[in-house]
């Protein structure tokens, strides 16, 4: 069962990426950094004859080493309560695969997908973070792509995640439940 | 008491910017399309030292415009349960403004303008856009700013607005509120 | 077509029953009371061996009368930004049928019914009244029962639902509706 | 810093007292066990000149029990996705008790306490559950009274409970908390 990691955050090393990392420790995964990455903002044209353009930025590539594992992992930090938007660019894109030929089973083999998210915020993240989790929950739904569960941190400076033990304690316990995928 | 519209959509004449039309006809507001304008992600910069660097793109003068106006009307298509990508990236910069020097009292300033949202999508969206809305409280909530009510209209193929009539009588209501600013 | 209106409220003639009654004006409906009636507390026998006792009680005979009905509209007013006691009592004793042999196809009956909810509340009801919609969406998609719409009123004093322009108008739109079933 | 844990269970040794069990072991707690008290749902005199009776029942009782304390715990299982109706009907009650001049400063007492929740649900309670911890933020929010923080657990059957690790975790994490007040 492999495991891609998709890290929706635009610094390195921040509290997202330290809590998910302690989730995946010594396990092999693929480590997508979306920040790393050209990944345009959708521009809707379901509507058109035509339909979508091919758009010359690295979401095609990015998708598709994504879809090659089983369990997906969205690390993301809590901008303004909800995903990064270079994560949320991200996931709109999903609406122009949906419509490409190239990808014509897509929707189908996203139903057989598993997904976690680990969401760090900080104000009152276990609050104010459950619209995104509901969000998630319906992004998923609409795939019929499993959640299997999710872990919010409460982080504002680097490193403080640690001094949020409920949430370095979810992670070991996600850990045992990948180790054993 | 101005208005400024900003719409997230990213193609023209859709069914969020009918229903948003609806709910300002004839009344003068400065629309800000901001699939016009190239806004660049945040790269989260809070932490170091030496701050935010200076973006070159069309945010600062985005975000300026919006500030001459009082009441802010936040108008979206509803994709994948929350505000489009190139609103979510527009709203996370202003993390960066939050520390930016020539923007110093920008979160005092926020707390006495008000907001409306409108938006619209094409999946259960008075159910499935409920955490869109709570979204917004908190960003709302987060600065004082008052949110003084918000439409969620059913449509997806172009022109299907028309048929959520409950959203057309809340457009034509909200327009009688703005009139009266 | 018919309706039965199950009302929550603990006064007569307060903002939740003048907002529903303008939606069905004219129409013939079942009005079922629950203040009129004693509705215990479910006892939570789920697994014990002997089941559920019969509770002596008025529910059994709202439960049958409710259930010759196509389409439910729950007319709650909003205390604590849920529905009342009262009717959350109601609801919490449907576990029980769902064990008891003298209803024994109540969920597959309820999958073919229609639901509407009316909630009226005094704390910004269109937000903090969210929940209590998210609440009833997962209690009907429990049972695969259609949700239909819903509105929400603001009011506090008796009558101020008349200042809640729309309300008033989603009310008469929803009357639209119903004379239509 | 004293504590009052008040139970929403309807049957004893449930999964959600069990799971509260772990983390008030070994500390002197004062339990309420609603369940064990007669508490009539409201009947709302707020817009009445002569306001609410007063009932003969155990709600002022116990009200005024758990206003003894400093911090309580809220431990109910998830009826329906919210409270049992037995805990509703208890806070419902908390709008006549704002209008009760034997307890005229409770709202003001209300604001110094602290509450955790502890809720324990059979279909999908760290989704479906959230409606519920929405709520309870709004009550809290409603007295300015501190949300400390919450546990949700996964059971159906007796003894379920002991099979949700990221619970039991929790569990004890909130005990070393409790300890330090």
């Amino acid at each position: 069962m492999s495991i891609a990691v998709i890290y929706g955050s635009t610094r390195p090393n921040g509290n997202t990426e330290t809590l998910t990392k302690l989730a995946i420790e010594n396990i092999e995964v693929d480590s997508i950094y979306l920040n790393d990455f050209t990944i345009n903002s959708i521009e809707d044209r379901r509507h058109e004859e035509e339909g979508f353009p091919i758009v010359e930025d690295d979401y095609d590539a990015i998708l598709s080493r994504m879809m090659q594992h089983e369990t997906f992992i969205f690390a993301t930090p809590i901008y303004w309560y909800s995903m990064s938007g270079q994560m949320k660019n991200f996931v709109d894109r999903w609406s122009q695969t949906m419509k490409d030929a190239r990808f014509k089973d897509f929707k189908e083999r996203m139903s057989h997908k598993k997904a976690y998210v680990i969401a760090v915020g900080g104000d009152s993240p276990t609050i104010k973070g459950l619209p995104l989790i509901q969000q998630f929950t319906y992004i998923f739904d609409f795939f019929g792509l499993s959640f299997e569960g999710y872990i919010i941190g409460e982080a504002n400076k680097p490193g403080d995640i640690y001094n949020d033990q409920q949430a370095i304690n979810a992670a070991v316990q996600l850990r045992k439940k990948l180790i054993s995928l």
